[in-house]
This record gives structure tokens, C-alpha cells and sequence, in this order.
């Protein structure tokens, strides 16, 4: 099942720069990991800001929650969900 | 050049039935045609909402202009336009 | 799955009074239809405006698109959909 | 009487991580407690967020109002309330 | 128990002056009888708009909700309820 | 001349305990005393909300400025004022 | 008592224009008799918008109140009012 | 001086089309004509909206306003207007 | 050329007493200069807010831009400005 | 290609004198590096506020992205981003 998530980073500018780094780089490294499982099936910047716009793939909303909490930006993320599901117009298979 | 695009279409309710049908029929034909060429690269209907979540993939804003007013439900249509690039984390190459 | 639903009937006030009332009527037994066969689990109306929070329990976002989009009053409602998951402090089994 | 009850919350990045747990913690205990009581009727998580959509059933406001602001997060919670009825299609008898 | 509804009326500009009137009169009439029951506590125009704010002082939401979308100007009005409870500093023994 | 009074509060998490109670309990008292002279004439809760709802009679804007921002929480609050005036179809003398 | 307001007009495009043309006509002669007695003290146009800025002065709200509601143009303008008192670095004596 | 005014255009869907297309290419004809006095300096699309960004160079901000309440959309357009001044780090001596 | 604005003005509270007093000694002194050499035109106070309601009289956008931003508290003000022009019903020849 | 930016500049009140001095100083240099190179096509302030208007003259949106998150007040700013095009009635050639 297909969810729309963005997310917008609000990094306070009093953390320490570096936790501010330890974050970001373990977060890096989650979205590599969840991208290459599949779950993470797409992932963009949004031109100008500190955002992403991306789609999830996953069993549920269970699983969809439990990966975004567990993000180690998601204390400092403000999150938008939308659940997706098949255009009658697509012509791509595999965008369900 | 990629673009999140979000549609909301308002078909107002004295529309007559037969122009409804008539745009959304030229709609579908016009949606099919663009994901063909390459230039609607995704496409997802938003559940529960008569909405969608696309990505364009154009030469540019003009390009990308040309083609959402050439819709046509464009009149009715309330659009939310969002230039993306490359994800430092992401791993999919043609997630340009 | 579950689904947040909520709700807001927005009729045109131009509407003929018959029309607006036999959408109202099949709108109640769809609505009941849907409550009996689970997928429409709670219905509650907001006191003071015609509008329902609902809770939905369905196999995933297609199902409650194609049951949201097939309401008789669909094209006169304001909807806005949130997935929800079972909250850790949760005691209800059957509240996943 | 039931409640229609959102919280979403928001932990200041610079409180002391013990405070917090502790907080969370004892939060946990009273959910539990009031939804055994009886009084927080229905609880979920709203996927991607740390917020809960939760329906109260109560003697009215002012039990509603001793509830809520005696939850240990509730100084970092955002809430807003709307007082539910019973839908006229509504088939379950208990969701008055 | 009390509810704070804020009521904002929006009659279109195409509905007949005589339909306009004729509901008008019959909300002004409502009013002064759930005035004089006691349900409609309190009733106050907001200067400057075609608006007013209210206290009801009712069973529980249903008898709002009853009350509300039975006033002739319902269809045409915007509401917005917020249940109420004694404030701690509050003096007067009827503001409940 | 009555003014339609709506008062948020929010606390800063960082403000030293004892401050926030002298604060809170100087803001009674002084809301007691305003009650007793007439000028701060109906004060409820909000249901789930550190806010209150109120009524002030006072004789013009000036004295009701010079109320509000004498209050102790005053640096605190988010303040929403309207002026009201009698409506039309009320039946209570001292609701002016 | 100086009352801040400010008016949106919204004039239909379907009204006929002999009726907005005469609306528009008497809500001159108005605002010229409303500036004459002193009442309307202040009128300012908003530079690119159909909608002014004004400042009155009057009794009090009801006064205020009975001014607008009058005005020809009133059923299509969207208004908002502020309570103004004196500042207290003010140097105009008449600025109360 | 300068001013940055934005336009969003919306024309009712039952505008007979021939008046709508006279008044399409009655605006094309002006916005040639301002942009050829210099008042209209910089005039672009937003892509994907029926909507305009433009920069005008008047004498204040009465000429701006006799210039955008002449235009032919005008009474179908949302404009917000923002007065600009020379940026500090700018380069541009021509741009005020 | 006329000018509306409004400050609202936010102090946060950790700002040290002694400074906050001394930029609202300056501040004072700064709007009595402004409004004896004519620019700060009107100033009022909103009632129940730490905001105001001005009106400036400047050459243009530079000169009030840089008497704005020159302000003692102007880091602490959300200011919103819209440039005014005469209106065609207004009787009061210096309301330019 | 050309981008529309609007940035909002907010500098926290506890961030050290020096280092926002130093930053608004690199600030300076960088706005000047990018205009000279023609990137930075257009800068304006906008009156009364901390805020910018500009228009971007870049190969695409990533360059664009590069560009902005690379500016030294990039933590503090609030960036809404529009891809313009070139307006049918532009008689602006190099107005793209």
C-alpha cells in the first residue's frame, strides 16, 4: 500500500551541532537502508527548502508509522500523511 | 526537470452532466497520452478525495505550464506546484 | 486497516429540494449498507454542524476510495482522511 | 456523552530526556486507567504523527475538562474537542 | 450543561427576498422561544457582521444539535460550538 | 458595553515553577476582584483547553485595554476581542 | 469611541450591473453623509483591492453596529472590527 | 517606486465565453500597452495556475490602483500588492 | 504617500527585564519624534493586544521601510503593510 | 530558467550578536557573488519587513536548491519558491 508522506526538518538552532550532525548522518544512513528494502520506494527534495516529499510502500499504516518514528529526524519533523491508491487513468503497473 | 504536482478538481454541481462527462472523458484520453510520452511520470489519486499527487517530468516550467492548462479540467482544477530535485540520500538514479 | 473520516455536507442551496432529498435518503442506506458489512465501523454527527467523524475498517486506502467516492453525497463533501494505527497505551484488542 | 478529542504533542527538544520519559511514562498509566474506567472509550495513534484521535465518554465537559488537563503530557499537547451525538443512519446502538 | 456556538449567516444573494424574509422572521420567533425555555441562555450580535455569539445551556450535545440544525437559518449558517465548564475563578454560582 | 473576550494561555515550559504560580494565582485573584466590580461579567473554561471565554462590561475599549493588559498572565495570553452589541431578537434586558 | 474596521467588497458578477451600479451609488451618498457627521472619520482606499480602510467614531458598538448594517453595500462585504483606544505614545489629543 | 502585485485569475465557469474571451483579449491589449509605458516593469506566469507575478514602476500608490481596478479581470482576480524598496545588497541600480 | 500598518509586538520572555524596558523607553521616544516631524500620522492601540494601528505618511516604500526596521522593538514586531490611496467617496481633503 | 522567491528572515533573539553579524556580513558577499553571476537576477526588499523578493535566473531547480540552502542565513529563513514562465502578454524578451 502506497502513502504520500512529506516531511519538513526544523532543526532548533540551539541543538549542538554535533548531535545536530550525529542526527543527520543516522538518518542518511536509515533512508538508504529503508529505500534499498523497498519500503521507501521514493524520495525527493523539495527545491529550496529543508523537505522531502517522498512515497512509501508498505503493509499498512502500522508499518508506515512504526519506520517514520523511528526516524532519527522525527522528533524535529513535521509530518504530512495521505494515503494513495490506484488513478483510474495510470497506465504504470507497479503504481498501485 | 521533475515537479510535484498536487490536483484538486471542483466540478461545480450546475455543470451539465454531459460537458462533466464530455472534460473528464478528454481528461482521461489527454492523462494517458502525457504518461505515455514520459512527461506524467506518476500518477496517484488521493484517497478519498476527488485529488491527485502527480510528478511531472518536463524541460521545464514552461514546458510543465503548457501542459497543466492544456488539461482539460484545468478550469476547475485548484493546483499546487513544488519543484524537486535530486535527494541527497536517494538511491533510485532516475529519481533526478 | 482503520481510517479517520471526517465528513463536512456542503448542498448547494440551488439544489432542487427532491433531488437534495433522495440523495440524502440513499446516502442513509448506503450508509447503513456499509455499517453492516463492518467497513463503516463508528458514525458519530458533530453536534451543531452536518458533518460525521467516522471511523472506517477496511483491507486498505483502494477499498475506502471506492467506498467514499460511491456516497450519494460525495460530490457536495469536504472529506479529509487520516490512517490510523493501534496506540501503544491502547487496551482494546479490536481497536487496531 | 462522548467527545471527539485530538491531541497532538509536542515535546520541547530541551527538556531533560528524564523528565520526559517520566512523563510518558505516568501518561501511559492514566490512559490505561481512564480507558478502563470507561471515560477514554476509544483510543488511536494517528500514523506519522505523535497525536492520538481519541473518543471520551463522559458525564459532560466538566468531567471531559478534569480529564484532559490532568494528563501529564496535556502542558505539551495542542487539544481540540468537538462535542458528538448520535447519527440519525447510525445502526450502533452503544455509539450514542 | 453550556456551549459556546458562534453562528455567522451567509444567505446567498439569489434566494428570494420573500424566502429570505419569511426565514428570517421564523428564526427571530425560534429564538425567543428557546430564549424563554431556557435553552438559549444567553445571545449577543457581534458588531459589525450578520453574526452572533450564543451560550446554550442544554441536556447534552444531542439537545444542541437538535436545537441548532432545526433553526430556520441553519442551512445558511456557519457554526462553530465549544463546550464550556466552570472556570475556577469563576464567582457566579449559574455560570456553570 | 459588553465585549466577547476569548483568552488562550500558554505558559513557557522554562518558566521557573514559582513564577508560573504566583502568576496564576495573583491572575485569580485579580479575576475575582474584576467579577466583584461587575467589569469582567461571565468567565467559563473551555473544555480541554487552558482558555477561557468571557464577557466584559465596561465602558468603552480604553477600560477594557487597561483591564487586559493589567492581568498577571497578560504576557502570556493570546487575546481575541469583539464588540457586541444587542441582538435583535433577545429578550433578556441586561444582555445590552 | 474609535472603532478600526475594515470592508472587502464582494460584489456578485452575476447582480445585475443596474442594481450594483445603483448600490454602489447610494453606498457613496451614504459615506458621504456618514463622514459629515463625523461618524465615518477616516476612509481610506487599499491600494489594488476593492476595499477600504476606515476609522469611526462613534457612541459604541451598537451604534457602530447599526452604521454598517445599514450601509447599501453590506450584505456583500466581508468586515472586520477592532476596538481602538488611545496609545500611550500618542501625541494627537484627538486620536483617543 | 516600485510594487510586486500578484494576480490570480478566476473566472466563474458561467460566464457566457464570448464575454469572457473579449475580456481575456481586452487585458492582453492593456497589460501590452502598461508594459510598453514602463508602469508594468516585469510581468511573468506561475506555472500550472492562471495566475501572473509582476513588478509595476508608478508614482505611488494611487497610479498603481487606477492602473489594476482599470484592468479589464479585474473584478475576477484575488491581487495582493506588497510595496518594495531597494535590497541593500543589491546590484541593480535600476532596481529601486 | 499614505501608508496603513499594523505592529503586533512579541517580547519573548527571556529577554532580560532591563532590556526590554529600555527598548520600550526608546521606542517610546522614537514614535513621539516620528509623529512631531509628521511621517507616524495616526497611532493607535488595538484594544486587549500588545499591537498597533498606524497610519505613516512617507515620500515611499524606502522611506517608511527604513523607518520601520529602525525601530527599537522591531525585532520583535510582526508587521503587515498595505499602501493606501485616496477613496473616491472620502470628504476630507488631506486623507490623500 | 526563472524562480520566484520570496525569503522571510528570522534571527532567533538568543543567537550571539557576533554570529548573526557575521552572518548577515557573508550574506552580503554571497547576494553579491550570485547577482554578479547572474544567477540572483532580481532583489528587492519588501517595505517594513525583513524579507526579500527575488527572482532566480538557473539551469533548473537543482541549482537553484544548491544556491539557496548555501546561503549562510539558509537556517533562519522561511523560503516559498514559484517556477515562473514567460507570461503570453510579456513584452519583456528577456523576461523568459
Amino acid at each position: 500500500m502506497l502513502f504520500h508522506v512529506e516531511m519538513e526538518v526544523r532543526i532548533p538552532h540551539d541543538l549542538p551541532t554535533e548531535r545536530a550532525d550525529a542526527l543527520k548522518q543516522a538518518e542518511r544512513v536509515r533512508a538508504v537502508e529503508l529505500q534499498r528494502t523497498g519500503a521507501w520506494r521514493h524520495l525527493w527534495r523539495v527545491a529550496g527548502r529543508y523537505a522531502n516529499v517522498s512515497i512509501f510502500d508498505v503493509s499498512g499504516a502500522q508499518e508506515l508509522h512504526d519506520i517514520l518514528c523511528s526516524l532519527p529526524l522525527f522528533p524535529f519533523m513535521e509530518i504530512r500523511v495521505a494515503p494513495l491508491c490506484r488513478h483510474p487513468s495510470s497506465i504504470r503497473d507497479d503504481d498501485r
